[in-house]
């Protein structure tokens, strides 16, 4: 049985929770907060406070980092990988490379191992663009977000004047994703990539002309894109879109030799984002406890990991079952 | 440079020649055959008896058993890997524990590195059936192949009296696809599954309703699925059939809670099967050389491989660029 340990308790700590509660093999010994543990009500595992956590060393075999924001993971990650051996998501892009040498050295001093950006972007799309780029070298990669709700695109909507509450989604334009499927030289821009639907709540008596157009407008978010604007009522915003669903689908577009084309589409559709991500750090952390007990220490990416370490399978079940 | 030999010149084999002729990291030193190697025509590559393979040991890192069966495979295999490191395509379901075992055999004693069923299916396939079930526990996959050639269905036509030639293309029932995405509780059998359509070449004065009658009610191949037979001239086969088209999909579809659907699809499009598949063979062929540079011996697969040995970047390249 891999123990397992959950350091944070939002969304993303009770998705891998929940994942857990699915498996045989991996139990959630503990759930770190800096809240009062009295007050985090989790699935059913313990709940202890941060500041105990060293408390737990011996009894846990990772420790998933479930932090809210990547400073969370930043500051968390040398900290924790100290104690244990550790999986996180963080995904500001172009602050991976130093969060790798931080948390490479942290875990090669205390002899762990820190599994970094693994869930589905990063982590399984990024598994699917390196995949899809060796296997068919002649070609190009293109990622398509959605349709999913985008957090940071409906806390922009909220902030307009007169707007109570809204919820944005990322849509993928179909016709751009069947033209970069087919291999045509399509312009891949903001606009012909991705579509933006939003759902808003006005307050009684607000300008709905003014707050349309002050969303399709806002720079960054959605200037650069058609946006579509609709005014619902509170209870149909909860009704209808109180969920997280999220996916995309990478493509990988190419030719084997002239004239030759082939195409590579790995997609998702996600009902519950967090949850999802989750499953995937569950999995993530498997194959760490796994090459840590081999001895293994440092900072990986799931691009140094294998299918045997990440399936609760052995490679003999394996072979004979899903080859 | 990673120097490579291709083992077995049919139709995969020029399919790994093509693609190591798009890459700089790795070279086709030698084609072996059991033909007369005067009269086999490379892309470029020099071409040796097979005789002659012992001659090559120290001058090539992987090579790639191409053979054109699985019997061919299966004697091939543990000769090849007395000497080299290899690879190969062996889809023999059935046999494939016991392949592994023989390859690992002589694999071990000789101190080689033997990597089996490399392609897409199995293969590709192969990584998204265990992929899918690591990251998403409570759930179904399923197999879909086609739109494609199928060789074997083709060959059965072809022995129809009356038939001049024909070309059978498996498809996938889109409609069930759709409802296995959705997590609908659909029959799978043969004829929800998948549709046969044959274009069909017919003997002169031959009587067509009896080929047709022949071909959808012979037993195995075509009796148990919905089968369209279309007679077509000798000049629009060539024309329009004369491709060897391949794909399909593996979906995965489940819950990560009570209510919360996800479903992971990955698509092959393969403008044709044996491009393709060299490709995947040579790609699987870079990491065999890294890994067993690197001391690793016996027998394993792609499950047991990670992104970073696929790829030609270096790590810190694929977590820069990649994740």
């Amino acid at each position: 049985m891999i123990r397992v340990g959950i350091n944070g308790y939002g969304n993303l700590g009770r998705g891998a929770e929940l994942a857990l509660s699915q498996l045989e093999d991996m139990e959630c010994v503990v759930v770190f907060t800096r809240r009062d543990p009295g007050k985090v009500t989790t699935l059913g595992a313990p709940v202890a406070h941060v500041d105990e956590m060293a408390e737990y060393v011996g009894k846990l075999d990772v420790v998933l980092n479930c932090g809210g924001s990547a400073t969370d993971l930043r500051t968390q990650g040398p900290q924790v990988a100290k104690l244990f051996n550790t999986v996180d998501s963080f995904d500001t892009h172009a602050k991976i490379p130093e969060h790798f040498e931080a948390l490479d050295a942290a875990a090669e001093e205390a002899g762990t191992l820190a599994l970094i950006s693994a869930g589905w972007d990063p982590g399984l799309f990024s598994i699917m663009r390196v995949l899809g780029e060796a296997v068919l070298p002649s070609g190009s990669t293109t990622t398509f977000w959605g349709p999913g709700v985008s957090q940071g695109h409906s806390d922009a909507v909220r902030r307009v004047e007169g707007v109570a509450d809204a919820r944005q989604y990322t849509v993928p334009v179909e016709e751009t994703v069947q033209a970069v499927k087919n291999g045509e030289n399509v312009e891949l821009s903001p606009r012909t990539m991705h579509e933006r639907v939003c759902y808003v709540v006005a307050d009684e008596g607000a300008d709905l002309e003014r707050i349309e157009r002050e969303i399709v407008e806002m720079p960054n978010y959605f200037a650069d894109y058609d946006t579509a604007v609709n005014f619902v009522s509170a209870e149909e915003l909860a009704r209808e879109h109180g969920g997280i669903p999220h996916g995309g689908q990478v493509i990988r577009a190419g030719q084997t030799d002239d004239g030759i084309d082939s195409a590579i589409t790995y997609q998702l559709q996600l009902g519950s984002n967090p949850e999802f991500t989750g499953s995937v750090l569950v999995a993530a952390g498997r194959a760490v406890a796994r090459m840590a007990a081999r001895g293994q220490t440092g900072a990986v990416t799931l691009f140094d990991v294998t299918l045997t370490d990440l399936s609760p399978k052995s490679a003999a079940q394996l072979r004979k079952n899903y080859l």
